[in-house]
């Protein structure tokens, strides 16, 4: 019920397989140490629930003063029970663990659940030591934990509801095909527990996973994305604490064709403080994260009812065998309603969220026209007005002549005011049996708890209680299919090619200032090993120099005054444009030799750089992401990134599709499209670069912390891509740096 | 149940006083037309749904082949019941309404609810012919219409529900403190009061006014607004046929210090085909509605659930005297959860939705040191752990020593995992009477058919299942108050002054081309009347003037081709920039009159202006509304415009806080600032210059069509704006030309 895990276990070693997970969420028999037999307390629910749920295996309650609860007898310890057990749960306080786990051996335990708070996650000292002291006990009785601070799991399969959760107290909850873990107790089996079984969605399993001490998000992602009774992995996800792990998980689930829907909270703002340059303050985990579920396919959902309502489209849609005929474009729709004013709200929802409505066919106007009985100018959503309303066979007749077009994937029926429900859902249920193309029900009025509703919700048909939340899920199963179907993408470029290496090498050579840096022409040389194209420029130490190389650049060219320590030179005034002639180069020589001075730098240089013709701006860079590691982030520069923070990111490495799509990301991205009789930008040139960047931020990891190629311009004498400045900032050199200043 | 309303009756006078229109809704004797004893048909269910929502007044079914429907005696006609009749419900087929609207006056009918459908809605000439006879025939009988095509109303305060929704089929509605008016009956009296009661919410009226041959949504909303039983007006807004009604009806809320939430459906794509300029095209329908909005302080809400769950927040924070002692910033919160995973989703959308959570002062923290029972780092929002988990006092505590904080207005508890959720919200409602502060509930666990939260839901504390939709309201409370305190803005600046009227001479004394435009020349001259900086410029028709003026404004200049009917003339290559001696202007002269003959023109002129040294570019214009009438549009210019559409406007005429509104709502607008060492532009001067535009194009709406300045931009020399060209194109002569070319 937190999300401070200060005390986590990586040392009980490799991941367990899926198949072992899975075995100890379908226990034969369940010991409950310290079970009471007052149901008002935690401790004392968990028995109830068991059996309320209709678990079949052997519950023990552990409680010395008592000789039963219920109609079970009580033993006064483990080893007392006879036999083995599966599974123990753990409702004492925290700090009798070590002598509860040392009795697990003797009864070949595998699973212990800690639902008992008072660990790590009271962020003191005596937490931190309890959780140490779980961990250290767990390895060395090789049992493995759930939690502590975890609300238990449910397995509605084998009914194995091992829980205080109060919405347990439902009896003979349905299973459902989609399986949730969640680190938040309180999310996973409080809130979307409860919406979910109000809006008749259930689970194949929900498990929570606390402060996760021992067994992890990733550990039972890994066994629900392998479980055949789960078609749809929901996680809710603080943290990524296992990066390779979590994408790991989404690679898996593409393979299986099981979606994943994610509810991510505690997105934080923008990583300012990893900011040295540009690049890195507009790189927030937030987006870094979206990104990663962006190329692997994964859909975020806003809030609590979106995340189980679309989980449940989705696991409705796959286990029908529709999801895998749906195909991109699945946004061609078509809606109905007896009611104007939903139909014109689906249009804007859809409409905002993408969605396209075809124009109905010459066979479908006719079918129309034969259902309604009457000629209209037939629009897509169809309005079928108030005549229809007693008409109970409507509904079915004219969503099976709409799901006859073939411009049509799938058909949305808004249901509100009818004489009655159950004739047309029993249609839809029929009709949705005959066909490849989804029907989606959006049941807008109507007793909720009515028959009609239940039928419809027990279906394999999804069930939307506005047309807000209908469009939204329409969009996330778009959004599947598409990346889906691009799946080719995030297998490509893992590996360095020459330029890459030839890159590696270079900054292997290059020299750092105080800050990490290279200076902007080294910076240079590395990136245009991966095929940057740069301005070009030679370094001098003199006037004498920087005249002779202005002269053989050929005027105007620009002059920078450069150290390895100044990181952004326009604040210095180091910046000279547009210099026309030799006087004009030798005053700037100076100049900028002066203000060097003025700030410190005895040993500064002078770049002389031809003058570009600059176009449209773009702003290209490496940042570190604190959970995923190299990103590269790609944005449209000057006044967009200043002011608008337009810009696309992806874990590096990544391929071409995936490059491709970064730049399609882009609010302004019409404007690489050339404006105002520009060029349009190569976008292919454009990917290129990118997958070579991503290759080298990849590679280089352990040594760059950012890189920011600020501005890359379109060169208009040339119509291809420039960068006019650069700056690589290494790691390692830069924690001395820190470590220095702090001494 | 449709949006289609070609006949509509302004012939029925001027608006009926509100006090009428209540009497109106409140009647004391009720005669169903075609009552059937079928309770299975619409017919059947109006005189069932009266009895069991306890309707006190007379009711007389009408059914010639009937002598009784259920205990209550049947009449063949309205002439056969014995004294008066307040309302009649007329439940037959089109045909009839002329027979049964002449029976009215002899029993001093004041009402007919007409529920049928088979009129306007339908879209063809009977649909229109019985609609319009039904206009003529109220009008004659003087009997005021609600429908056709509408499904009734409900007063829930008298118990007159006069309706056929199934919805009513639930016993003893409890009634609200929501007064809602919907066209659409499926909206208004099947999702939105569906959901409503089903989440806990109800209302004080809901009335569907359907087709609106008489009354309409105005009618209803003026007596709403004025209804002492009614805290919050609630609309549901297709069309807006009536804008001045509109606004009044905002305006009369905000006298009554009464919040207006508007569920606005239909909204469209950018109004294109109304554009002839740059401005036209980015002035939609929607974006004027919202800016309206905007203006009086409504709020617009997203979807049916939240559109009912923010009008029982108004109403409850109304009802409870809060609203009025709830000044911006009451964004300043607080939270608190056992739960991180809801923490975290709470900051997160709370965060998206602008809200701040100031840090505790020393008092709260000790104050929570004391509840939690341990020292922490204590964040606001506040994750409380686990480990109150067993203590039902401690919400109570904690939020008592939130409120008691003065940085902090609001306080949300986030209700998720407890023992027993009665003791807490009791608390809640015992402190919420104690305070002027605001307690905010989000109710994300526990039964939600349980007596603590119908507790609560049936308090005057608002309540929210999930983060996400307690965060959009909360936004929209900040909205509201925000709005409110600024109540002022729309007073002003309705007279036009003399700038103005030297203006509309100025238009009247200028001449049009054949598509109704003036010259960029007289375009600016009008404009500039107003206070418009403009360039300044000659005309010229031959050689030897152009090159004179040029001289006159000193090089270098600008020079461009112009004629009346030429509305882009950098279409037609007509701008030649930059130009720096004689020579250069007497080739352009040379070149622009050419090309003006090249493309038929053969009496073109040229403008010889001064060049301005441009930074920051503004877009400035007037747009005419299908609805609403003028609008002013101000955007960011160049790419800002053209690729993000970055634009706010306002509907003429407004006071001088719309007009800094309208430049703070600029998504780009921190260029206004200044970047890159560009000057700040002058936010006082472009509000005077905006207010002024709105009072021109207020008094020249009919006369102006519509005005485009683009560029306006600052002038790098002066540090002021200027504008380097405009257009005006008239209505008038546009009409005819669209006439000629018809002919």
């Amino acid at each position: 019920m937190t999300s401070l895990n200060t005390v986590h276990a990586p040392a009980l070693g490799k991941r367990m397989e899926p198949a072992e997970v899975a075995r100890l969420f379908k226990p034969r028999s369940i010991a409950v140490v310290g079970a009471s037999a007052n149901p008002e307390r935690f401790s004392g629910k968990i028995i109830p629930t068991l059996l309320r749920q209709g678990y079949q295996g052997a519950i023990y309650p552990i409680n010395p003063s008592r000789a039963s609860i219920g109609e079970l007898p009580c033993y006064p310890d483990l080893a007392s029970i006879p036999g083995d057990v599966d599974c123990v749960v753990y409702a004492l306080a925290a700090e009798h663990i070590a002598g509860v786990l040392d009795q697990c051996p003797e009864k070949n335990v595998r699973l212990m659940v800690v639902s008992s708070a008072g660990f790590a996650e009271r962020g003191d000292e005596i937490g931190d030591q309890l959780q140490q002291l779980l961990v250290s006990k767990a390895a060395e009785t090789k049992v493995r934990v759930l939690g502590p601070n975890c609300i238990g799991f449910i397995n509605l399969i084998d009914r194995a509801c091992v829980t205080s959760a109060a919405a347990l107290s439902w009896p003979d909850i349905p299973s459902g095909r989609i399986g949730l873990v969640s680190q938040s107790g309180g999310l996973g089996l409080a809130s979307i527990l409860y919406g979910a079984l109000e809006d008749g969605v259930s689970f194949s399993h929900v498990i929570t996973t606390g402060n996760e001490a021992d067994l992890d998000t990733i550990d039972v992602a890994r066994f629900l994305v392998e479980d055949d009774d789960t078609d749809v992995l929901a996680m809710t996800v603080e943290a990524v604490r296992d990066p390779d792990g979590f994408r790991d998980v989404l690679k898996a689930a593409r393979r299986k064709a099981k979606p994943v829907v994610i509810l991510k909270s505690g997105r934080t703002d923008l990583g300012k403080t990893m900011a040295a340059s540009h690049t890195g303050a507009l790189a927030g985990s937030a987006q870094v994260f979206e990104s990663v579920c962006q190329q692997y396919g994964a859909i975020c959902a806003n809030d609590i009812d979106d995340f189980y309502q679309i989980a449940s489209m989705f696991a409705k849609l796959r286990r029908s065998g529709k999801l895998e005929k749906l195909h991109a474009p699945a946004r061609q729709c078509a809606a109905l309603s007896i009611s104007g004013g939903h139909i014109g709200l689906f249009a804007d929802h859809a409409s905002l969220e993408g969605l396209a409505f075809p124009e109905f066919s010459v066979e479908t106007k006719r079918g129309i026209t034969e259902e309604l009985g009457f000629e209209g100018n037939f629009q897509n959503p169809l309005d079928t007005t108030a005549r229809t309303i007693g008409d109970d066979g409507f509904w079915g007749r004219c969503t099976q002549v709409l799901l006859n077009d073939e411009r049509i994937q799938l058909v949305v029926p808004i249901i509100t005011v009818a004489r009655s429900y159950e004739p047309a859902i029993r249609d839809f249920i029929r009709i949705a049996e005959t066909t490849h193309k989804a029907i989606v029900v959006i049941w807008a009025g109507g007793d909720f708890a009515g028959e009609a509703r239940k039928l419809v919700a027990e279906s394999n048909i999804p069930v939307f209680r506005t047309p807000a939340r209908a469009a939204a899920a329409i969009h996330a199963l778009n959004t599947y299919c598409e990346l889906r179907d691009h799946a080719n993408s995030f297998t490509q470029g893992a590996d360095a090619d020459a330029a890459v290496s030839q890159a590696l090498a270079l900054l292997e050579q290059s020299q750092t200032g105080s800050k990490g840096a290279l200076t902007e022409r080294e910076s240079k040389q590395v990136l245009a090993a991966l095929g940057l194209p740069v301005t070009l420029e030679y370094s001098a130490e003199d006037e004498g120099t920087a005249v002779a190389a202005a002269q053989n650049l050929g005027f105007p060219i620009v002059l920078k005054g450069e150290h390895p320590d100044v990181l952004h030179k326009s604040d210095l005034g180091l910046v000279f444009l547009n210099l026309r002639d030799e006087d004009e180069v030798r005053l700037a020589f100076r100049s900028a030799i002066q203000r060097l001075e003025a700030a410190g730098y005895s040993d500064g240089k002078v770049l002389v750089q031809q003058m570009v013709s600059a176009g449209t701006e773009l702003i290209l860079g490496i940042t570190s992401d604190p959970e995923f590691g190299p990103v590269v982030v790609l944005g449209l520069g000057g006044i967009f990134v200043e002011v608008l923070k337009d810009v696309s990111m992806r874990v590096a490495p990544f391929g071409r599709q995936e490059a491709l799509n970064m730049i399609a990301e882009l609010r302004g991205g019409a404007l690489l499209n050339g404006v105002r009789g520009q060029p349009a930008i190569d976008r292919e040139a454009l990917a290129d670069l990118l997958v070579k960047l991503g290759q080298f931020a990849y590679a280089a990891r352990d040594k760059v912390r950012e890189a920011d190629i600020n501005p890359l311009v379109l060169d208009l004498n040339t119509g291809k891509l420039r960068a006019l400045d650069a700056l690589l900032v290494l790691k390692e050199t830069r924690q001395k740096e820190v470590v220095k200043e702090g001494a």
